[in-house]
């Protein structure tokens, strides 16, 4: 299968759960720039749903119409952001599965979320937002009750939640790889900081 | 004139070229809250423009239409946000006009937002959003640009611009205060943290 058939929509619920996980309000404003992002892609889909049956025909159509606009532009841009947000998750939750802890603090997700951010997203970020984002970490979720967010609420066994993360990790994972890859081969990555 | 016949366009005009003027892409976040606010209340006003000729009209038909969940809902929740984000412009502008200054700083305006804050938002956020307005406190704009972009970048002498600022005040203080009032006479206010 080509890595380009790849639908996002599962990957874009995902994330947007994700985010109902985040326990607290300073959350809400991280889940308006994604939902910003799943926007600009949907409002391009959905002119022309028979001709965008991939990402990579949004990019490329784009890539045509904005010349030497893009890829800052339209879903080019907001994809390039929201796949930064997917891998931030993807990375937080492997290292969830990984079993990643701080020996010291076992029911804090710090080192996880901190693992995933300089991965996925600090090198976008300048020294502000790097600063803004030590804040926010203040506020992330107790790792048990982020467990427990991620099962929906009902009362799962903390191995057979890791299990299935691990289960969700294979696609999930595969998917942000082909859009990373997407990227990489259109030469439609971009490096500057916000 | 009754305060309630004060229409809140010129403010929110204002409000939005206002966050216009603050440099970084960190004050995006900020302007999408307030966006949001005024959508919400937009909403609510153009379903029935005949019967919402002021504000407090559409207070009161929420608060008949929501029973007790009011006022933490619709037009009545946005406009209460909104209202704090209007104050706090209007203080740090007051700020400015007044010449409050570090002296040690006299073009940081860290001072002049820093009061604004503390009068106007501060009791509403969490210690987290506190640490978090700290840090963006970093991205303030200096006070010459920050005048500068006030005046749309036109060539305008500081003391014309500061006593075009006062001008503005009167009027734009009046507005916010006829604000506040409807809120406390409807006993609209809340005063939960985010
Ligand atoms: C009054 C007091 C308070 C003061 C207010 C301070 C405001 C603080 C704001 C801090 C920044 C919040 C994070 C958002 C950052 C965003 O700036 C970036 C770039 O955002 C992109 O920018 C593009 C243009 O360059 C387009 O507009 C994109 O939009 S477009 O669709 O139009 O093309 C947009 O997504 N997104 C990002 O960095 C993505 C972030 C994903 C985060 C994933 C989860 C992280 C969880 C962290 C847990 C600890
Ligand atoms: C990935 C790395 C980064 C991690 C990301 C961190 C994200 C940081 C987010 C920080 C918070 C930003 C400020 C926004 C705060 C908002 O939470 C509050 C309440 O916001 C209100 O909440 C209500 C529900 O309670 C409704 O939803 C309102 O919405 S409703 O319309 O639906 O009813 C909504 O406006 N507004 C506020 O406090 C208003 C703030 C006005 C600010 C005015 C200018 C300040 C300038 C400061 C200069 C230094």
């Amino acid at each position: 299968m080509s890595t380009h058939s790849y639908f996002i929509c599962p990957a874009l619920k995902c994330l947007v759960s994700f985010s109902d996980c985040l326990g607290s309000k300073v959350f809400t404003i991280i889940k308006s720039d994604i939902n910003g992002n799943i926007t600009k892609i949907r409002a391009v889909y959905v002119t022309n749903p028979a001709k965008y049956t991939t990402l990579e025909d949004i990019l490329v159509a784009e890539r045509e119409a904005h010349g030497a606009e893009w890829p800052k532009v339209g879903a080019t841009l907001a994809l390039m952001w929201l796949k930064r947000g997917l891998r931030f998750i993807q990375i937080l939750l492997q290292s969830l599965a990984d079993g990643d802890r701080d020996e010291n603090n076992p029911n804090l997700i710090r080192v996880n979320i901190t693992k995933a951010y300089e991965q996925a997203l600090k090198r976008y970020h300048g020294w502000i937002v790097q600063k803004i984002f030590n804040a926010a970490l203040l506020a992330a979720p107790y790792r048990s009750n982020f467990l427990k967010a991620l099962s929906k609420g009902e009362e799962v066994k903390e191995e057979d939640c890791l299990a299935n993360l691990r289960q969700f990790l294979v696609n999930y994972t595969a998917t942000i790889d082909a859009i990373y890859e997407m990227y990489t081969n259109l030469n439609a990555e971009l490096n500057y900081t916000v």
